[in-house]
């Protein structure tokens, strides 16, 4: 009697297959009639359940008969082919037995539930099939990246969640504090006395590793961050996550094509690895929540995506017969309707748009000759827009000073940032991509809160 | 003309023997006569440095006798073999030219630098042999874990990082808020009013993802999860951060017992990973950092973890003719003087000490028949003491209501914690592995401010 996994009787049915085996999982169906019955046993280790069959030769037959939904149970028997039916083989039970009860008012019943209430639920939704799907893609989806990036000797930085900085100069950032609420210190000019704090200064949660992870481009040459990250936004969209994680890879001796190479490899090796990795759950995507998700995925790793400057696409937008919500001219940021209909209307594919304003670009990235643009670059997608976005960085010590000026930026809390500069800088790029955009665009489901297992949101922080 | 990073010189020498090459990369050193000079060049890529030869038929001779240290340059010429001298090749240079100066105050000159000094330094320390080595290791570990538990079919869980409840029922955190700290809002009983924070509740940065992490083993049977946690606890010692990551399976369907078995499989993958793909960097601890290291490494690797109670434990403690400065008996807590002596002196290999006192251990872990010990262990190891924590899950509901009441913590508060057991609970075990423990017990590094990039302790949030 082998002690056996779900997966592993899917994944390698022969060796099982006529043989005694034992499974351990949770009832998913159970139906009976008066001499035998069904369950469909689920545990959690494959997407699909397995079919149990029960008859009235099992001594305990009318208690299984009874056994509630959810409950977890161990079931021993002889793994039979069944040429004939649906499923390609079912376990021929000589022995099933309880080993955890479940309350009758369990809240997933057969019938289908809205995403919204399984919010409500978020530690049982992983037990519903579309959760399940979706929590396992986004766990290979981590791998992926992973894999990816040290497969091409890539330094993994763990780059600080509390930060005494402002990474892009500008975002909304949580306050991370011990200081008692109801006794908040002064000081001398009647301002928050930080000095009392536990770190001694006002203290943040991080809207971006990239800064941190330059110092460390500039050793490792290429590396990459993957962390959470967070914004204070009160913004209650479908898009928008109070805590979120984000992948933020650095290249050095790079410019901005070297960064939109790795961008598309790095896009499509992730695409490629879940669509093998992740079969029965893509299918169930397809098939359920997305019906166009597999052309569009195939599109991305199948066409070489395309580059144009933000000059030419405004100029697409300028010539363009369709009527949006925003008016398009030079020097505006582009909004996601604009994007979409370069991606979906006119390319039809992937497309990076590079080269965009410097007054709408962060500090960091590096001026091009032209004196109006900087060397950024975004991936815009079909079906979601912008996914990626990135520069090349200013290197130029003169530049970035002169830049940080412009923008009445403090040179003295960014000195060990213009060090980089100082001491041996170099060419260098990277990019940012939102996993959970990613995971969004991979299993096609519509709200930020459905691909996080417990979304932190504006009002929101249950579980 | 190939370009080639240092990297794959070293890896795949045969490829590129007598070949031009071009290389990119920082110096670490320089030396010139009259008509001919040596430049050590880094690129990151490599824990090593290669050698370049330049003499006076280049043009810009003179210039590049004088490059400063940790200049950024681009190198080109003939990877010549050096059967003779120390190292096995070097590239002959047909040019050399400089990309990015470096001041002259460079801070990384050759002579040695204390690591408390490095520490001021954080964003340029990862160019130091010692740092290079560490944080390259960091990362091949990172990885290591992923791959160890992707490859047993494991889902990786983003459990959250803002949290309103506490994991431990203790420990010290840091709040997260929006509010205004100068007019921090009161509710009628005049306490402070969440209600009006972003969340709309007071809520803190997690200390642990277990119990999330549970939700989703109930679901998905083997998970774990790698993220950073926190404490806010004003200890200023070598081994103490405060924000450190952490990595906690959770695996359901299974005992103590086998808990102890995924421990036990997992550091030795880890250790074996690192040694297989950092040799470079594991010499260079072993030759200058910790001279045991590689005898204690191996050590683990080959032995059989032992496992012992705590009753047993403190039996032989009871016996021993050991001085301790914590006197000894049943119910205390063991002191990192007791584990150190039952692992180094008694075992002399890493040992699970199992079932503690439950008085001593969290809420959560499963009580024995004795009714007073739980199934908990500790793995402690040589050199360290305790580096893995862990235990079987209560996964009965009455007996957990009973310990919560017992603790007088709130039902209300963990409901879908206990929820977890009133639909098909199974028995269920888990452990935590501090990352930076983990890499300062495979580096010999003694302080977690040197295995961490940007380290957060009390006091300092620097970078």
């Amino acid at each position: 009697m082998e002690r056996v996994t779900v997966r592993e009787i899917f994944r390698e049915t022969e060796k099982y297959l006529n043989k005694e085996v034992q499974i351990e999982g949770w009832i998913r169906t159970l139906r009976s009639s008066k001499k035998f019955g069904f369950i469909e046993v689920n545990d959690g280790t494959f997407f699909k359940n397995i079919q149990v069959v029960f008859d009235e030769k099992l001594e305990n037959f009318k208690e299984i008969s009874k056994f509630p939904i959810s409950a977890s149970i161990v079931v021993q028997g002889k793994l039979d082919p069944t040429p004939e039916a649906k499923q390609p083989f079912e376990i021929k039970a000589t022995s099933v037995s309880m080993i955890g009860d479940s309350a009758k008012d369990y809240p997933l019943q057969k019938k289908r539930h809205s995403f919204e209430y399984l919010r409500t639920i978020a530690h049982l939704r992983p037990r519903s099939n579309a959760f399940s799907a979706v929590f396992r893609v986004r766990s290979l989806a981590a791998y992926a990246i992973h894999k990816f990036f040290q497969e091409r000797n890539f330094v993994y930085v763990h780059t600080p969640i509390i930060t005494g900085s402002d990474a892009e100069g500008a975002g909304e950032m949580f306050r991370v504090t011990n200081l008692d609420l109801k006794n908040i210190p002064l000081d001398d000019e009647n301002k928050v006395d930080f000095s009392k704090d536990f770190f001694g200064k006002d203290t943040n949660l991080t809207v971006s590793g990239q800064l941190e992870a330059e110092a460390y481009a500039l050793a490792f040459r290429n590396v990459y961050t993957f962390g959470p990250t967070f914004r204070a936004e009160n913004s209650n969209t479908a898009r928008h996550a109070a805590e979120f994680w984000m992948i933020e890879p650095e290249i050095a001796f790079a410019d901005l094509n070297d960064d939109m190479d790795l961008a598309e490899d790095m896009m499509k090796y992730i695409i490629n690895y879940v669509m093998e990795n992740a079969k029965e759950e893509m299918e169930f995507f397809n098939s359920f929540v997305d019906k166009g998700l597999f052309d569009r995925l195939e599109n991305v790793v199948n066409s070489e995506f395309e580059r144009i400057t933000y000059t030419e696409a405004i100029e697409i937008l300028e010539k363009s017969k369709e009527k949006f919500q925003y008016p398009v001219k030079w020097g505006i940021d582009l909004q996601t309707e604009h994007e979409r209909y370069i991606t979906e209307k006119v390319f039809k594919k992937p497309v990076f748009v590079t080269d965009y304003p410097k007054d709408i670009k962060a500090f960091y990235m590096r001026l091009n000759d032209d004196n109006k643009t900087v060397a950024a670059m975004d991936l815009l997608v079909p079906g979601v827009g912008e996914i990626v976005g990135g520069s090349q960085r200013e290197e130029r010590l003169d530049v970035l000073e002169e830049r940080m000026k412009e923008l009445g930026m403090s040179e003295k809390e960014y000195w060990w940032y213009l060090e980089l500069r100082k001491y041996g800088g170099t060419k260098h790029a990277g990019f940012g991509l939102g996993f959970e955009r990613a995971i969004m665009y991979m299993t096609g489901m519509k709200n930020i809160r459905d691909v996080i297992p417990f979304p932190r949101t504006v009002g929101s922080a249950e579980f």
